[in-house]
């Protein structure tokens, strides 16, 4: 016994149980369409990240607009795009430990897979695992580029790239260059600041390694808060974005050069949630809490109900305040658009696609709680 | 293909596959003995909440301890509870929608059902599906009791148990009465205000109850922040406590008589994360961010490394700041007490239960993704 599904193909939106996963195809469709023309207008490739919408069957709609392969956040995510049918992932993230290095190595065999490092000793046990495995591995230096996460010191990429090249069993490349902190930054100014930021790391890194004689043939990164300048850059010749498929509440806070709220990108993703209380006046509470959305950038925003705020989450619920008069009804839906999407998504088994009012696709979330 | 077990039985803890949901069973066993010793020593049932593990192995374990069933906090969550051994389930939550009141009314030819209401219409729905199927419904009226979120006024409780009494199909149950809002306030004679504040609504509702003739044979509610003041109340004599079978770090931030953090129970639930990355100084970044830990009630607690503090939380990564020398090694395992245990159990699909070093035990979370 497992988890139901929440609608079946060809109900009416009325009919969905919820809390579910709601995605508009029209929007979806709209919002990759647009992003592959912006990558090909730009002469870029785009390699989205499936960590946003851990779904073969969005992967395959990505690559068949014309994106070149996926990126995962995991080798267990990676493991099950490609075993849906995805061919090309980048993991782009370290791998670490013999288990999950075999298994990196495994699906090496059976797919185009490549890695980001930033530790000499990890490239050693990777390529004695694709030695012994027989398939092929890129590697990419992962360089912080402001992000204080993970990746290596623009001074000491070099060198871990002329070790990858001296390495048998692996391929080098090229650069990982993403810039995650600063996707969020509101105003346009200082996004573009932040990543000419990371630009001057990535040429230093460029123009050492070409010193060397060594052809950097890939940097990839980029997110959608900030793409537009990676792609303009003339030094990122991939991008990683994932959010635009679905523009969660925080993404579209961002502004644009005019100051105002980027809308390049529509909505397509909400939590249809149901409303299962109103004793109390001026409150509606609903049945989508803590564990079928995420709040850690922020609460989701209640679309399509005047007046209505999404005010508190507790673990199962939602207290929406809904003003004077005119709130919902008990049983009502009510969509919701998430706060962050990314988190959202894998707390869910199935996404619910419609087209106008009614279901057309109940897609499986394939990488759902593949966090190894 | 789906996500892979983290372990097996047998497994040594350096042999779990990283994120993994580690339970101590030790500590755990020695919580659901203590508590029930609290309730029994009261001389009041304990009816632990489900929605804090999810897991039918836990709830049996609390059965076996004394337990006269369960609380869950949907009717799918039930529904798997019951599917796995669990014959008495309290629904501690209103049930909307024909859908949901369908499967609660056959839930209830299975098993031994209550819900809760704050609406009249509502019981008439489930009062019709209970006839519809022949099952015995019992009915708990929630009174807002000081938390602001469902439940009816008090003065409007007993009109609501009158209606109940007279509707066919489904008995009265008494009343729900929690006050979720108390459970994490710091001070203990803040703590027993509030709960005071509650009580003093619930002995309205009684006295009118009695005042008409109508016996209540139950007031539940309470968690784990508040469970001894309803105890010692003379009024509560159920009590809904779910996270003292693993204590998260916010519970342990309550304070006791004397000021200091409340030791009752101990932390049995860990996040085991592996070190992917120590490019940094200072720094080491591990597998375990928001798609496997829940930050809503603040970052986690690291285990057992001094010096060390979770700093930050990104969709996959978590990075901790290590302090001069001495951090982990890349691969190494760290422990993490989870900000709030409820919503990061329902990411995971496992329990890896431990004993000393030994792998004891790998448990499904029953309900996991259970929301409807």
């Amino acid at each position: 016994m497992t988890v139901p599904q929440p609608a079946k193909v060809g109900d009416r939106i009325k009919e969905i149980d919820t809390p579910a996963l709601l995605l508009d195809l029209e929007v979806l469709e709209r919002n990759i369409v647009r992003m592959q023309k912006l990558a090909d207008a730009a002469g870029v490739a785009l390699r989205p990240h499936a960590k946003s919408h851990k779904s073969a069957d969005i992967a395959l709609k990505q690559i068949a607009a014309g994106a070149v392969g996926l990126c995962a956040q995991k080798v267990s995510e990676a493991a099950l795009l490609v075993a849906n049918g995805v061919g090309d992932v980048l993991v782009s993230n370290q791998v670490v430990g013999a288990r999950k290095i075999g298994q990196l190595a495994s699906l090496a065999t059976r797919a185009r897979i490549g890695v980001c490092v930033d530790d000499p000793g990890n490239v050693e046990q990777i390529a004695q695992a694709a030695r012994h495995f027989g398939g092929h591995i890129e590697m990419l230096v992962e360089v912080d580029v402001g992000m204080g996460r993970c990746g290596v010191d623009p001074a000491d990429a070099p060198g871990l790239c002329q070790k990858i090249i001296a390495t048998e069993g692996v391929g080098f490349g090229g650069l990982q260059a993403y810039n995650g902190r600063a996707q969020h930054v509101r105003s346009h100014a200082d996004r573009g600041a932040a990543i000419e930021a990371s630009a001057t790391a990535v040429r230093r890194v460029l123009s050492d390694l070409e010193a060397s004689g060594v052809a950097c043939p890939r940097v990839t990164g980029a997110g959608t808060g900030t793409f537009e300048f990676e792609a303009a850059s003339g030094l990122w010749n991939e991008l990683q974005c994932g959010s635009y498929v679905f523009m969660d509440a925080d993404y579209s806070r961002n502004l644009d050069e005019r100051g105002t709220e980027i809308d390049t990108f529509g909505h397509s993703l909400f939590i249809l949630a149901g409303v299962l209380s109103i004793a109390q006046p001026g409150r509606a509470v609903v049945d989508a809490g803590l564990k079928c959305l995420s709040v850690d950038s922020g609460l989701p925003v209640v679309s399509g109900l005047a007046g209505a705020v999404y005010a508190g989450a507790s673990d199962e619920h939602g207290t929406l305040t809904t003003g004077d008069g005119n709130g919902p009804a008990l049983g009502d839906q009510v969509r919701l658009i998430p706060g962050h999407c990314d988190p959202t998504v894998n707390l869910h088994d199935w996404y619910v696609g419609v087209r106008g009012d009614t279901v057309e696709a109940v897609w499986p979330v394939t990488a759902r709680g593949a966090m190894f």
